[in-house]
């Protein structure tokens, strides 16, 4: 019997994420030797026979995740595998059966996130979030910059995005201080510090990344007080999730220049509102939560993963990514 | 008797290019063994007698050069070191006695333009003019990107600055094809071509880059052909100066979307006027000239490149950077 896997789709998402008949054939021909025959099932999220379905699959892909259809499943579903990071939408996580795992795709946007953190943090150190606002007035208002090279970022997360972010910024000269709920050691960061050593770092960095996953201990942390802290002269970016950032405050400290620039790939809401302030906020650039995700990649790693860990799962192995449904990420 | 040396600053002068005397005497120290004593004079552009100041001196080092002082002065006048690179403002060049030899400053930006131009590039390469554009329209417009390796990028001019911007490339792994008067290898770049041997290039390249100097044959050769030869997809820079583009052109090449996106350093005049309907063309970011300049180096490098030019022409040996008065670069 072949191992049934169930592609979930749902409506209107980016060809990006997408896997296609041909994508999951593709990467099949790669999986694990050691995995046995598998059969794919195609189906939307919006199928209403879905619980169905599932009771028959032994693991499934998806971003968009039918919780209520999994919860009402009644099959030996052992896998669900995220074709993204961020578990925050699936919270709280009682629609997971008791021998069904979950896993997140942490781990594939690494790539892409270091050749975009390498640009962020050159734009930052170059003012060009200054002379894009400056170029709306009409401006021509010199800043000029040195070498990169010997400035500090200081990166919230030290999970694959943070790690991207450390690469770049090692690549650069620049050198990297860790903030991580657990201190260790952690490759291309010079120090890796826990949540409560923060502040000095924040008030010398000249770069602050938050990479963090959105859990209830991380809403909000980039509040008034956290800019106020930060050097006038320090960038700010966001990689992680909008609700990160008390956007207000962080509109605050860009108006009475606080802050010398942010750049900024997530907002809560996405996108945000017609007519909301941010997009009108000097020296802030948005990005529409693109920094991460290449196309050239993506579903190819989503499947490769999911082949492993499916393949992990039948020899008694364990998965890689499994979410800490307590820790929520 | 020292050497004397005039240092020649204008009004308005920015900091950056400024040479106090406390810079002059701390790059004294560090000039070459052989140079004989020397002694600074300070006088400003609009001195009304500096004629006779220069009558006196060996040397000179300015940008905004007093050319009629110059060719007014009777002495024995042997340097006019530049500050800077570019020396269309000083064309023709008949205000030069003819045993005073002209040295420009190519070479000293290579460092600072090679991190902007990585810089640049990337932003091209992820779209960045185009979520600038996005988001003045209040537009959350995804635009997906690879990885850059693997892209070219053909650079009109291999000079210091040309080269920078091929060491960038090389650095992310992109491919420089280099245009050059003369073909002839140069460090970083696969192929270099002459003007002629350019089509071929410019409808396949990702990324087209100018760092020419502004000359007879070099004014406007971005014109509506040119655009229109590129690929849809590529970005456009320019480093040079703004002579180099026909405005309009670059304009409406944006406009009919015949390009995806530039960033300029230069415009011709600068900055442009109130108005211009350059500072509101859709996807491009224009920057104030600063590309190039590092205000930790800028100084320190002229006047290091004065005292070994000057120490080669005392020693029969010849100057570096000597500027080819009928090419005029």
């Amino acid at each position: 019997m072949p191992q049934k896997i169930l592609i979930c789709h749902y409506p209107g998402q980016q060809d990006i994420f997408t896997i296609t008949r041909e994508a999951a054939e593709a990467a099949l021909a790669k999986a694990p030797k050691s995995l046995p025959p598998v059969e794919f099932l195609y189906r939307s999220y919006t199928d209403p026979d879905l619980s169905s379905t599932i009771s028959e699959c032994d693991a499934m892909v998806a971003w968009q995740v039918p919780c209520d259809a999994i919860r009402n499943s009644r099959g030996h579903l052992r896998l669900v595998q995220l074709s993204g990071a961020g578990v925050d939408h699936l919270a709280p996580f009682d629609w997971l059966p008791p021998n069904t795992v979950l896993a997140n795709a942490s781990g594939i946007h690494g790539a892409k996130l270091q050749e975009w953190s390498a640009m962020c943090l050159l734009m930052l150190h170059s003012h060009m979030p200054h002379f894009v606002t400056a170029q709306r007035a009409q401006q021509w208002s010199k800043r000029h910059s040195s070498a990169i090279a010997g400035k500090t970022a200081l990166i919230y997360g030290t999970g694959g995005l943070g790690q991207a972010v450390a690469r770049a910024a090692a690549s650069l000269g620049v050198r990297s201080i860790g903030i991580r709920r657990s201190p260790a050691p952690v490759e291309n960061f010079e120090h890796v510090v826990g949540p409560n050593e923060a502040a000095p770092h924040l008030a010398t960095a000249d770069f602050v990344v938050l990479t963090l996953p959105l859990t209830p201990q991380t809403k909000g942390l980039a509040n008034a007080a956290f800019f106020a802290a930060m050097q006038s002269s320090a960038g700010f970016i966001n990689f992680g999730r909008g609700g990160l950032v008390v956007e207000a405050d962080l509109i605050a400290a860009l108006n009475a220049e606080e802050i010398s620039g942010a750049i900024i790939d997530v907002t809560a809401p996405e996108p945000p509102p017609p007519g909301s302030p941010l997009w009108e906020t000097p020296r802030l650039i948005i990005t529409p939560h693109i920094s991460c995700d290449d196309p050239a990649t993506y579903v190819p790693e989503v499947l490769a993963l999911l082949f492993d860990n499916l393949d992990r799962l039948l020899n008694g192995r364990e998965p890689r990514n499994l979410v800490n449904l307590e820790l929520a990420y």
